[in-house]
């Protein structure tokens, strides 16, 4: 049955009048994702406020024949959470946004997918207890989205990502039914590990109510720093002599020269703007005087691998200025020209140098404007390419350009993403880095799992 | 086909005729793992040396019927790698045993299935890296079994477990098809999650032929030390107030009198035999006087819930004796009777003093001899019962406790097996702690991933 009035009703008795949209402004508020990528309008628009009406939601839309996407905040790269084709659903989790439990002794929290992840940051932090995963969009992203996706961050190099805080999750399947995975203990080989499954799934198995996270107790001690290079080859190199000195670093980060001047052109924070290349680092520990030791060995090896200068950030306010110019890296680039192509191409970290200089020549070749930034320290580097999207031969040059960091990447025995997910825009790309078997292998479980292709079926694996 | 001799000559065409083994002496060999579960003999064994004979051994294994089930030790409890029923084959993973790389740069290994788990450990020290991975079977077991079951360990509290560092995973799917999943970088998300679902599988859904192993760079510095209580009520309150004081020791270990009496009588070490229970606990760090200082913190928090008494290990020989009782608990008690049940049910952390003390009063209710002792640290306690199978009557009240102790887990929000897996074993149970709809979800998948049932299709969800 397609979307008619008797259905919208039925949404409607399940969901309260407020809850249901299909107008066309909130309909086309609900067409695009932060993706560079054609919109799509859905149909419905539905924001269910519990476990309940979430699960009666799934299941008269899945019953329905309504493709259904899942939104938290919409701020995901790669087109996930564009709407589906058809008489689609959106089903948003903005009202499911309640922290269920933040338990200072075992270490967890049991929260609703809408809510953002800086908020259970702040919540932890008050408890006196730490929620490591930091993607860019920390203060607006989803912690449902960040599951779906696997979100990374500035913090994966030590910290690891989301998959390595996700203890449990409760999820609907087609039939509106609830599947409970995981536990709140540190160990549980309880059956399959659907958790596992469900993560970085995209929305392509079913929708998640309930997860369950992992909390650490906050480092003691932190120190912030900047190192200064002339070019970004020694830059590069530092990061694989870091590594090899046993230290891993908190946060180890990249900006070229492009970015150092743009960032330094729109916050004036007192970036070296003649740098070639720049590294931000912090060390953290539950001990001062170790934290500092580890900072002293980062400092001579920035120092023996070329760095001109090494500024150590003195206080707070000085640590937070060096992370608010990473943070504003990307929106002041987005500034400058109308279409911002951020990738995520990720490589081994010791691989990081080759994958720069091969990003550099790319961009003469392809005479684009490209400022590279990123996780320099897990070898997640993100190329921004600035450009008109409508500048039909710009934009063929920038989409070969896409083309061939991603075969470097792989050559470099890397991902086509480390941290954005594939959606839509990395579909066709599936196979370069796996196989034919492989992409089989997940189209057979995804029917078993969603038999009517309505859980965001465009993605991943179309 | 059933398998006749035709059948057996091809697979000696694959594999060579030292390779397929056929006569009752061998078959007898592979009928049974660690278990307390009745042996079922095999029809044929399987021992590929090399990828390409893993895929063609699965391939051919598939097509003619034969139900499968793959090998390493069979160091596992819980009856996951007792072979099938029928003309059922086992594959050992004994000769795919090469560490294929180490890297150094990258924080990484390489490993074929069947390499034991202190095999790597040992080849990561001398590169100064570090596998913490570390269940009990750790120098027998293979690390193809540990990623199967999901293998936890000492480490678990600090560390994790096996889940924490598989990074990536080929394995042959139905057809002999080589699916590749994962990556050599911290952060990869394209498409599914595959490694996280072939985790803990137990063998039911594929057959690994290589995995990627995440490797840390080791602790500078450690300091062990041993806390007396007279009873285990203080004992297991320590546990939670270590944690609560935001201290994650690498290690957490409990024994109750009945271990300490026993290990004491086998192995002659030292251990308080008057006292109630003790801890073990090692805590770990990259910087010594910041370790020093939280081994001060935790002394203190021992002392303070009652402990009678706390030995600091002085050099690497007193902390060695330490971990050796610790290993010797289980051997030493499994001289006592004919028949040792080892439980691994588990509970958050702070639940574990309820949990102890439920022990304790089933073991007088029912009228058995029980020793208990593990992971307090993570919340995962071995139970040990101590008795004779041929006993019926004695051991329809081991069954009864077991069914109990599973409730009393679940009703404290733990899990069926912490470690051990589900295997033959616990299958019963598994509804208890999921639903359902939970057991249909993993059904389906099952089914589209192993159309005949063939991969080792009596565990978890027959």
């Amino acid at each position: 049955m397609a979307l008619n009035e008797s259905l919208r009703k039925e949404f409607i008795a399940i969901l309260g009048e407020d809850s249901v949209f299909t107008n066309d402004a909130d309909l086309l508020s609900y067409a695009y994702d932060s993706a560079v990528l054609e919109p799509k309008t859905p149909k419905i628009v539905l924001a269910p406020s519990n476990e309940e009406e979430l699960g009666k939601t799934v299941r008269l839309a899945y019953e329905n024949d309504l493709p259904i996407t899942v939104r938290g905040s919409g701020t995901n790269l790669s087109g996930a959470t564009i709407p589906e084709k058809g008489d689609s659903a959106v089903i948003l989790t903005s009202k499911l946004n309640r922290i269920l439990e933040i338990n200072e002794n075992d270490l967890y929290a049991v929260v609703e997918p809408g809510v953002i992840n800086a908020r259970l940051f702040d919540a932890a932090m008050e408890k006196g207890l730490f929620y490591p995963p930091d993607p860019g969009s920390n203060q607006v992203s989803t912690l449902g989205g960040n599951v779906a996706l696997n979100a990374g961050g500035l913090r994966g190099l030590k910290y690891g990502v989301t998959k390595d805080y996700l203890m449990g999750l409760e999820f609907f399947d087609y039939q509106g039914q609830l599947v409970k995975t995981g536990s709140r203990t540190i160990k549980c080989v309880t059956g399959y590990n659907l958790a596992g499954l469900m993560l970085a799934s995209e929305g392509t198995l079913g929708v998640f109510s309930k997860l369950i996270l992992k909390l650490l107790p906050p480092p003691a001690a932190s120190q912030a720093m900047m190192a200064i290079y002339k070019d970004v080859n020694t830059a590069s190199q530092t990061v694989a002599a870091i590594i090899a000195a046993k230290i891993l670093p908190s946060t180890l980060e990249f900006l070229d020269q492009k970015c150092i001047k743009t960032v330094e052109a729109s916050s004036k924070i007192g970036l070296p703007t003649d740098a070639g290349a720049i590294l931000l680092i912090e060390v953290d520990g539950n001990y001062g005087p170790g934290v500092q030791e580890d900072a002293e060995k980062v400092r001579a090896i920035c120092q023996k691998c070329g760095a001109t200068g090494i500024k150590m950030a003195k206080d707070e306010a000085e640590k937070n200025s060096l992370w608010e110019a990473r943070r504003n890296t990307l929106p002041s680039l987005a500034r400058l020209r109308p279409t911002t192509v951020l990738e995520d191409a990720t490589v081994p970290r010791s691989r990081v140098p080759e994958m720069v200089e091969a990003i550099e020549r790319m961009a003469t070749k392809y005479n684009l404007e490209v400022g590279t930034f990123g996780h320099a320290g897990d070898g997640n580097l993100h190329p921004t390419i600035l450009c008109d999207k409508r500048d039909r031969q710009e934009f063929s040059r920038v989409e070969a350009m896409i083309d061939e960091i991603f075969d470097v990447a792989i050559k470099l025995q890397g991902t086509l993403s480390g941290e954005h997910g594939i959606g839509i825009a990395k579909v066709k790309y599936m196979e370069k880095e796996t196989n034919k078997a492989t992409i089989d292998f997940s189209k057979r479980l995804k029917k078993a799992i969603d038999p009517k292709y309505l859980f965001n079926s465009q993605k991943i694996f179309p």
